[in-house]
C-alpha cells in the first residue's frame, strides 16, 4: 500500500521533468525513512542531475536506512555523472522500489543487479503501467529510434479549424489555449509543416508559464523558411527537417528528442497519420459550428476501407471552459505494449 | 431540503414521459405523507392520464393531508380529463409544491390560484431550472410555436461521418449507437432529409428497448419518398414535410410535436442551423481518423465571419465505450431564458 502511495508521489515528480530533460528520461525519486519523506528529486533541465542525485543531496545523512522510490531503474553506466545505483549504495539506502526496468542497453537490469549485489532489498514493477505511460517518449525512442509523437486538433463541433475565408481566432476558448501551452511545455519540441510556418509565422513557444526551457521548434519543409523569431529566452532552437516522415522522425530521435508535439498543418498531419507515426491524439472541440465549407484539420488520408483508418483509444476526457478536451492513444499500442511483454520476460529471467 | 429531494424524484419520473406524451408536457408527480412516498405518477403515453391523476389513484385515501410535488403547475382547464388542480383539492392534499408555472394560456397561474383558493399551502419555483430543461420542448412549442430541435452528429475524431467511398458502419461503437436509440425514445419524432431517406432507407425507429411508443418518422423532401417500412409496432407514423425550415417546423408544432431529433443529412442540418432552429447539439466523437477526403457531417454554412457562426454551450460530457458524448445547448438560449424572466415576473405579480 505505502509502496504504491510513495511511487505515485515519485511519478508526480517525474512528470514535472517531461519536456525538460531530453535526451534523458524524466525520472522521479522519493526517499522515505520511518514513514517520513526525507528527499525528493526529479531529472533536472537538460537531463542532469538525475532524480536520485537530487533526492540524495536533499536527504543528506537521512538517506541512510531509507527506502528509495524511483520511477525508472537507477542507471548503472558511468556517463557525465557517476551511476545512480552506486550512489544509492554509497548513501546507505536500505531498500529500493522501482517502477520500470530501464530498457536502455547500457542499463537493462544492471542497475537493479548492482543494488542487489550490495545487499539492498530491491522491488521492481510497482506502478509499472503508470510509469510506462509517463515514459512513453523515452521508451518509444529506445524501442523505435524515434520520439513519441502527439498530434493536436483544435476544431469546431463539426471538425473544422477555420472558416472558408481562413478565420480561426478564436474557435476554442482561453482555457483550451492555455492547455496547449502546458502541452508544449511537456514536450521536447513543437512541430509544424512549412505551409503553416509560412502562412501563420507561429511562435511555437510556451507562454503563460513564466521563464521555462522553451521547446525546440521544428519546421518540416524542403523550402526556405520564412523569418521566424531567433532562438532566445522566449524561443527554443529552430530545426528544419524534410523528407519522408519515418526518416525525419528517426533523425529527430537520433538528435535526442523523446516527445514531439505536432500542431499541423493538415498535410503534415495526414502524412504522419498515414505513416503510422502518431502515438497520441489531443482533440479540443468547441461549441461552434462552421459547416462543410470550413477548413478541415487534416488532408486526405484515403483509407481504402473504414477498417484501415487509424484507430485510437480514449484515455482522458474533460471540460476546459466551454470546450471539450479528449486525449487518445494509438490502438493497438504496438510499441509500449510489446515492450511491456519483453520487459516482463526480462524481469523474470 | 426535502422539497428539493422530492422534486428531483418527481423530475426523474417526468423524464420517463419525454417523447412519449406529446402534445402534452411530460410531467412527474410524487405524493408524500409523513415523509413517506404514497403515490408516484408521470404523464402516460399519448398524454393521458396526467401525472397527478396517476399518483392520486395510486395513493387513494393516503392522499389526504399529503404534499404533492409536481414538475409543472397542475392544469386548470376542462379538457379530455377534469383539471388536476381540482382533483388535488378533492383528494384533500394539504400542500402542493410545483417547479414551474404552466405557460399554456389555458393555465398560466390559474392552477395555482385554484389550489390557493381552496386553502392549500402552495409553493412554486422549486428546481425551476431543472424543470425548465426537462420541459424545453413543451416550452419551445408554447413560446415559439415549433418543437425543440436536437441535431445529432456522430463523427470521427476529425469530424467525418463516412469515408470518401461512403463507408460509415461503424464509426462509433455499440454503446454510442444504443445511446442514439435512447435519444430517439426521448423525442416525439426522428427527422431526416430526403437524400438520406433515399440513400440509406433508414429505420428511424427505437430498437433495443422492448416494446415502446415509436417516434413519428419525418422526412423533409418535396420529392416522392422511397418505400419505407409501414407504420406498425416497430415504426411510428411517417410524415413528409418540405419548404423553408421555419415553415415546416411551425407545421410540426401545430401538429403537436414538442421534441424533434434530426439525424441528418448534411444539407438538412445546415439549413436548420442557418435558420437558427437548432436548440441542442449531440456529438459522438470516435477514436478513428478518416482524413480530409472523408465526408463532412454538415453542408456549407457560409458564416461571413467566425463571430456569425452558431455558438452552443457545453452541458454534458461523458464517455460511452471508446467514444465521447458531448451535448450542447444554443447560446444564448433565446427561448427559455427570456421566458424564464417573463415567468418570474408573472410569479411575482
Amino acid at each position: 500500500m505505502n509502496d504504491v502511495r510513495h511511487m505515485r508521489h515519485a511519478l508526480s515528480l517525474a512528470r514535472r521533468a517531461l519536456g525538460n530533460c531530453w535526451p534523458n528520461p524524466a525520472v522521479g525519486c522519493v526517499l522515505v525513512r520511518e514513514g517520513r519523506v526525507v528527499g525528493r528529486g526529479w531529472t533536472q533541465p537538460g537531463g542532469r542531475p538525475h532524480a536520485e542525485a537530487m533526492a540524495l543531496t536533499q536527504a543528506g545523512a537521512a538517506a541512510r536506512g531509507a527506502t528509495a522510490y524511483v520511477t525508472l531503474e537507477p542507471c548503472a553506466h558511468h556517463g557525465k555523472t557517476p551511476p545512480c545505483a552506486e550512489a544509492l549504495v554509497r548513501a546507505g539506502v536500505a531498500r529500493v522500489v522501482s517502477a520500470l526496468t530501464d530498457p536502455d542497453p547500457r542499463v537493462a537490469g544492471r542497475g537493479h543487479a548492482i543494488l542487489r549485489a550490495a545487499g539492498i532489498d530491491t522491488r521492481e514493477g510497482v506502478c509499472e503501467a503508470e510509469a510506462r505511460e509517463a515514459q512513453r517518449g523515452f521508451l518509444t525512442r529506445i524501442s523505435q529510434g524515434r520520439p513519441m509523437l502527439t498530434l493536436k486538433l483544435a476544431a469546431s463541433f463539426d471538425g473544422r479549424i477555420a472558416t472558408a475565408s481562413g478565420e480561426s481566432q478564436w474557435i476554442t476558448g482561453p482555457q483550451a489555449r492555455h492547455h496547449v501551452h502546458a502541452l508544449r511545455l511537456a514536450h521536447d519540441a513543437v512541430m509544424v509543416g512549412g505551409g503553416t510556418a509560412r502562412a501563420d509565422r507561429p511562435g511555437l513557444n510556451v507562454r503563460g508559464f513564466g521563464p521555462v526551457r522553451q521547446p525546440v521548434r521544428i519546421v518540416v519543409s524542403a523550402r526556405d523558411l520564412p523569418e521566424l523569431p531567433p532562438e532566445g529566452p522566449a524561443h527554443g532552437p529552430l530545426w528544419q527537417v524534410s523528407g519522408p516522415p519515418a526518416a525525419f522522425m528517426a533523425e529527430l530521435g537520433a538528435r535526442g528528442l523523446t516527445r514531439v508535439f505536432c500542431e499541423g498543418g493538415g498535410v503534415l498531419a495526414a502524412s504522419l497519420l498515414r505513416a503510422g507515426l502518431v502515438d497520441q491524439l489531443i482533440g479540443y472541440t468547441a461549441g461552434v459550428v462552421l459547416g462543410g465549407d470550413g477548413r478541415p484539420g487534416f488532408a486526405a488520408l484515403e483509407p481504402a476501407r473504414l477498417a484501415d483508418a487509424p484507430r485510437f483509444r480514449l484515455v482522458e476526457l474533460r471540460r476546459l471552459g466551454n470546450d471539450v478536451l479528449h486525449r487518445w492513444l494509438r490502438e493497438p499500442a504496438t510499441d509500449c505494449q510489446s515492450m511491456s511483454c519483453d520487459q516482463r520476460r526480462h524481469s523474470q529471467a
